[in-house]
């Protein structure tokens, strides 16, 4: 008899990531002002942000700290039982830290690193946040109005996460959270010198690239979801006109078709305009591999990326300053 | 003891749609040279067809038969068990009608009819299809050429189908193949006017809506994505041209946000283009429900749908001519 | 001998409107955080604006007024001669009025007004207004920075006429100011019902349509460009947003082949945002004539306007309250 | 007593372009199939194209010969005077060549040189080619139908020439045929750079750009007008599809504020895909003056151009191998 492994379906999405940011009035006034995104809640050193189309509390964690990098990102799990069976899981991974309290827009998250060193949460319980009167829309199926300021960003769309060796990363959110492989580039000599992942339709909800510099734990970028390419054309006259620093884009990447402009916000993160890409409805989908000679190539129209996109990252620092509690696993009976 | 009940996970997505079509050629040519689609195959009356970013071998098979309608629709399933969890769910139901041999783009299939008569069937048995040569691409991720020719819609969407009563095909579809209700429109009197269903993030792979001829199982539309807004009015351009009678559109829906376009292909069925819309990750998703007030304000920016909308359809014609077998269900072990 | 006419050049473009506004808080709030036009000036009752790719230090002249409507309307000459010439060609047509001081953003300008009674004028004498510092573009050939906030229009566009009889008054452009007739509409009695006239290579400057209800002197709609049809869209959903009354569109006009969106600010005149049209190099154009049973068959993709699109118009009063003096005419020597 | 001179209207706009193919079948394909133009008639080595928006018979003139190049390009004027004219300063001007008795899409043509060598024609006598049946259009304001096959460009928009010398170049055609610097480059040492020039309320009809090679009489490319942003995007898409070979872009000029796309024919000669820009209707524009510091900034958005952009260019080969004659000038009366 053959055991017959069924997909996982645990994780439901990429819920929010934790900034920190050295300019943090700057930074809130990027975040806000040119990519319009809404403030809803302030607690401690953070401030908590969402896009019009995000459904949750908040999507972005905005931190004051004294550098640049990220604290946490956070999954949203599909029922409380898959929090505790992913829980569970990463528990037994060796990876798996505690649970925390939650915070101003969830509960319980039981916290974890990646083999690299990136912290991250799962976790359950949010509630979706409908905004009404001046900030709510005319469309009920809209969490909140289209602001009509800046470049107007739809919502989180995924992060990228530097490593220092890709495949145990990858590996890790495989089996512990039943990510799914769906792009990969394979070096001539057999290294995995990036993993783009998912647990939706989305051709990438978290990659893991290869870290020149080879330092652990950092972070590549963090990516808004735009609703058209002209969208992040717009952008790019908006980033102008504000003297947001370019990095490269906008253009088209071979790798997820996206449609990409990447930028510094103030604090020093990298931070993405995303649009396309391609939805993966297959089940079996079997993950497309690229070689070192195709990546030679350039992006999918031939642009070459910038010395910087390869070395410059911001780091993992866990600011949370949380005792984590050996909690009981949830148990939903 | 409170039972909690987890998502089913089962339905992968719409795998293809059955056109019946008077005017063979002609609706082929539609499909071909102004939609920009492939032909994959033919094999006695029908021809097959997939559009550039359909990974399976055909998303839509257009029948030779004497009048309009829809043959049938199809499912695919996330894996061989959840087949076989389906088809038994199915043939509990009072709804199932047994299992076929397959066709040319797929494995065994169990078949079934909705309340209101339209015929489906579920499958699991498909392949990865992706074109090479001068068909293929140069993205490797991408199943075939842009065909830069005619709209180059990227994929089947979606179908909306007229019934005499919502309801009760709405939760048909809940509970034999874990539909999730994402929208609704509930009229003054209480009853349900229409349905938006999916399996995947996608704010609809099915509608239901009502029949204003209480007419059963008929077709309202079916559906391709396209990019972009742009790549929409640019459809309308050549549907200008060459003498494609639009229905409705270029605009905005209310419900689904879906940026749409209506017209009839040359054998009588509606057909829309659609980009936009908006993903739901969220598991907990509270369907938006409309009232008949809310619907009366027209589509998002105010337009009207004529006549035709809520009256025009294309029956069901179950043309397969096929012996249902009682196959053995599969069995997994 | 046959005399050869050749085409007169004297006026370079549409100057600027003046709008009157019984809400002119709330107007100017439209033009500046929904259209993303910026104040550039106030004088007595009027807020001076100006989009960011006009040159000019305003375009809008929006004037606080008991009642909606259209002060006048002014065009800009090739040169100082030019508008000598055109002063005394109107003078000699009857129709002149006599010359003013200026105002804020121009030199002496001759007044007149069209059959209908639509006052206008004519001056040569103003200046780039380039801003710098906050408001300063970092693209050096655009007059003030892209905003960034609302619709984001870049220039006036047009302005169309309704009047009681469409020949008259064309004639007079024509033979008084050297416009150019670029498209038509002839009904199937002879009359004229609608007539595109531009000095410049856009298929209109102005247009002159039949007012259904045999008033003299109103204005159907003032445009601003827009870049991109996408843009047109976006504006679409910030009225949707922010309650400002779409009238119709966004769709595409036949005639013109422009991208539209008509809607009322505050004040209650129809502005429209447009974005295509084509561009007319053909110094020996022939115009293009649509007869009645074209103009039947709706917009170019189908769409039909609504009733309210033939009958509503706001009224030309001349708020000027200027004495008009018989300057002597210009005298380049 | 000051003379004030008034501006020059004699050129209406650039009318057509000859460029040289090794390489002619497979150019031809690239012009129609690729970029979507349409053939519009033949004679001795050379085939007439012109795309859906050009209203004369052919904007392109693509001849068979041993190599790469340009033959001539030329200007349609106002009027037949203005044509006299025009003809008379060139011949004064000592870089006239004489009369031909015109082609296949238009009458009788003064030749000449500029400076630098690249071969020119004015001309008056052409006509309104509107195509009918299936090559009609369903717009009456359209001469050809959309062609819902590759790019779609809309209209040939302006060449940029490579020169020895930017500054007497541009003074020539300043002088005789009345052109308007709009934008230009002016070095640290004091030298131009580039002239971007224009009869027209677009920013270039034509620009002279040094050439890094220090040659004479070549040319950089040929530009066609694309409607919109996303058109030049999904030209990209369709190069990429069809192994044209991108040389840079899509991206945003500064200078200009262009969208492009630059890619190689077949035949080795430079075409670009353009749209945006700005319409300049001043009469008094004020070049724009941009310094080496500001040019060294790269492109809008921060790209950098490759070295080929500055070194490559196809010769001018005046193929016609006419015999001019010293036809008399034109005389209306």
């Amino acid at each position: 008899m053959v055991e017959i492994v069924e997909p996982m379906f645990d994780v439901a999405h990429l819920g929010h990531v934790e900034l920190l940011s050295p300019k943090p009035d700057e930074s809130l006034r990027f975040f806000t002002t040119i990519l319009g995104m809404a403030e809803t809640g302030r607690a401690g050193a953070s401030v908590y942000l969402r896009c019009f189309g995000d459904y949750e509390r908040s999507t972005l964690k905005l931190t004051d700290h004294h550098q640049s990098g990220v604290g946490h990102l956070a999954w949203r799990t599909t029922s409380p039982r898959a929090l505790a069976r992913r829980a569970e899981a990463l528990a037994s991974s060796g990876f798996g830290q505690g649970w925390i309290d939650g915070d101003l827009d969830h509960g319980p998250a039981y916290r974890f690193a990646d083999p690299d060193g990136h912290v991250m949460e799962v976790y359950y319980e949010a509630r979706r946040f409908q905004m009404a009167g001046r900030e709510g829309s005319r469309l009920k199926n809209q969490p909140q109005r289209y602001p009509g300021i800046g470049v107007g960003v739809r919502r989180l769309d995924h992060v990228n996460m530097l490593c220092e060796e890709v495949t145990e990363n990858r590996v890790f959110l495989e089996e512990t959270l039943g990510f799914r492989l769906r792009e990969q580039v394979i070096l001539d000599d057999g290294s995995e010198a990036g993993a783009w992942l998912s647990v939706t339709p989305q051709v990438h909800d978290i990659a893991y690239t290869l870290d020149a510099t080879r330092s652990r734990g950092r972070l590549h970028h963090l990516a808004f979801a735009a609703d058209n390419r002209e969208d992040v054309l717009r952008a790019a006259d908006i980033y102008l006109e504000n003297d947001v620093p370019i990095e490269t884009g906008p253009a088209k990447h071979a790798i997820t078709q996206g449609f990409f402009l990447y930028a510094y916000e103030p604090g020093g993160n990298r931070v993405e305009i995303f649009s396309g890409g391609y939805l993966i409805f297959a089940p079996d989908w079997e993950p497309v591999v690229w070689t070192q000679a195709e990546r030679a190539r350039g992006q999918a129209w031939g642009l070459r990326l910038p010395e910087s996109f390869h070395s410059y990252g911001t780091p993992t620092v866990d600011v949370a300053k949380i005792s984590l509690r050996e909690l009981p696993v949830f148990d939903p009976r």
